[in-house]
């Protein structure tokens, strides 16, 4: 078994996902495929980094992740591939990654990188402008095949990074940003359990509204009344119950959340 | 062979449908995973219920439907499995599999239900709103791995059925409802050919529109004109040939149709 | 190993494309299924005909490939199936393969197309309106599964075929057409690389619009620039870099694009 999963911002209209799975079953015709998305906001790396970082964890291990949000594809942005932990991944040099990186760091975890520059393991046409065809996709199907990594390119050291949002200390609490409003119009932030005060009421604060206390899951809440909960990534999320708290509050990625303990 | 289809209202942005698939594929690497939809409108149960009872007949016998519309996750609602003819069924217990059940029970095929009460056949951890992911995921792959149902959960009899609208006797004909717009803006109905005249004049009542007799199909009509026609369920549907009905009558799920003879 | 692609204009919320799955994977369970796209514009035979020709190249030799945009369903229009090189057609008798069996004409690549008139080859029950269902995923499942194609059908030597747009020559360059809106905004025409003087520079027009010159790929102009290249199917296209040149300049496909010579 191989499993090679597609996060791209390509859009689901001109059938370039199903391009690259073509190419992928040329090479590797016992790859199996599953599309992550294919409606990151197009050149939007770090929606792609956070999107990778929350869905690669749940494939098994020796998954390849081919990952294209490529706005310098063509360029001198090196393509590239890496072993993090038991998973590869496949894509542009420019951060995408990250979130796998930074978790591999954490926890201690070896990584390898190569820089892709055996074009004998790509397509034999290679254009300037979609490279998860004509060099990522082949890639990942000859590490399906058990070529590997090092075969693939040459070694580095240096992959680019990017500075993933961080919450800050308050004088109260903890500062987060938006990192996510998902399909059901969920607002999701980067601030975890122990961002908030383990005794004692919590005020939440966003978009100009308070939010006061925690609910455990949706239903606990009312049809329409907006609370706030840890979501399935142990994030704090902010929620309208069976509604769009995204619509009520006109919050985008990036916007400031802060938690304040109220008293012990 | 092992077959999963997915259902759900999760949307195509964010992942969680390949998250789905990663946990079965950990699990049960040989399954085949097909995606039905994953656009039921949001918390709208009745919407996928009606969504499975037209394509999961259309999957081989031993095919897995793991249906996840789910506004009351996390609560008491509990999580279930079922066998249901041929097929299984692995979701809340809210309804989703109410039309699968019916049909069951309308051709006297057996039925099996279980409350997943398991956690060993869960993921290790299990959240309080993702529970297509934590559950309804592996348990779909342990059954596709040969898990037998009466393992996954204790019996249970009293599954939580909806109240699935149904047409209604007139003085000259059935009244009935929209059950269905789809991509096309094609109008489906609860409406069969049982409910029309088998002889004379039909004329069709909807949204204030008249329509007299019934085309064969789509190209026996003139583009742009409005006709009633048996969809490929063998439903009444009201269409615009090569265009939108729905956007035509600014017809929603729910309104009524009602169908009346003419004369002999 | 089989492969089948799927495209079709039934969207992606009603499950039309699942079930077609299901009814491939009950005659044919060992057949990879590949989406190429379910987002064709409704009744759009042109454009299922000139993304298939973009997208089936990519698929191994032995591909099936399924099109259904299909406005005449039930009619008197044919099912057809057809050889057409290395790979297979499946789908309505409208034009939908034109730009593949061009291609195989260009190349002098052996062609074979048959009516496919043996019902029982299809499911056993066909409705009027979607014979992507009931005629042409069964017929690909029996050609997965081996069944020569002249089993299928009869053969028939008279496909329809489209007119597809041709540049045309002007007094100073060649005058094409726009033949792609794809979901970044980038605008793709049917002017290749013949069609542009090989020497000296050029300008392209379109939408009142004035380009001096190409670039290489994207990043090569400022994010915002309004940009002419080669695109990944070496088609002469017109982008704005990191943004939408649709959106910019309001054109849609068949629009006029001149490209002139401006001095050697």
């Amino acid at each position: 078994m191989s499993i090679i999963t597609l996060l791209t911002d390509f859009g689901l209209k001109d059938g370039y996902p199903g391009v690259m799975k073509g190419v992928i079953w040329s090479i590797a015709p016992q790859a199996q495929i599953a599309d992550i998305t294919h409606l990151i906001q197009p050149q939007n790396i770090l929606e792609g980094a956070l999107t990778l970082e929350r869905t690669a964890p749940f494939f098994p291990p020796g998954t390849i992740h081919v990952a294209v949000v490529d706005p310098g594809v063509g360029t001198q942005r090196r393509p590239i591939a890496a072993r993090l932990g038991e998973h590869y991944f496949v894509g542009p040099d420019n951060g995408l990654c990250t979130a796998l990186v930074e978790s591999c760091r954490s926890s201690g975890v070896p990584m390898q990188f190569v820089h892709l520059n055996q074009p004998q393991f790509w397509l034999a046409e290679v254009s300037n402008v979609f490279h998860g065809r004509d060099i990522f996709s082949p890639v990942a199907a000859h590490l399906a095949n058990g070529i590997p990594l090092s075969a693939l390119g040459a070694p580095i050291e240096d992959p680019v990074l990017l500075a993933l949002p961080r919450p800050q200390r308050t004088a109260r609490g903890w500062q987060g940003q938006v990192t996510l409003v998902d399909h059901f119009g969920n607002i999701s932030t980067n601030l975890e359990p122990q961002h908030l005060p383990s005794t004692g009421d919590v005020e939440i604060n966003l978009a100009g509204v308070r939010i006061h206390g925690l609910k455990r899951t949706f239903g606990d809440g009312q049809p329409g009344e907006l609370v706030a909960l840890f979501d399935s990534e142990g994030k704090l999320s902010i929620c309208v119950v069976n509604g769009s708290a995204a619509a009520r509050l006109g919050v985008q990625v990036g916007a400031q959340v802060e938690v304040t303990q109220l008293h012990d």
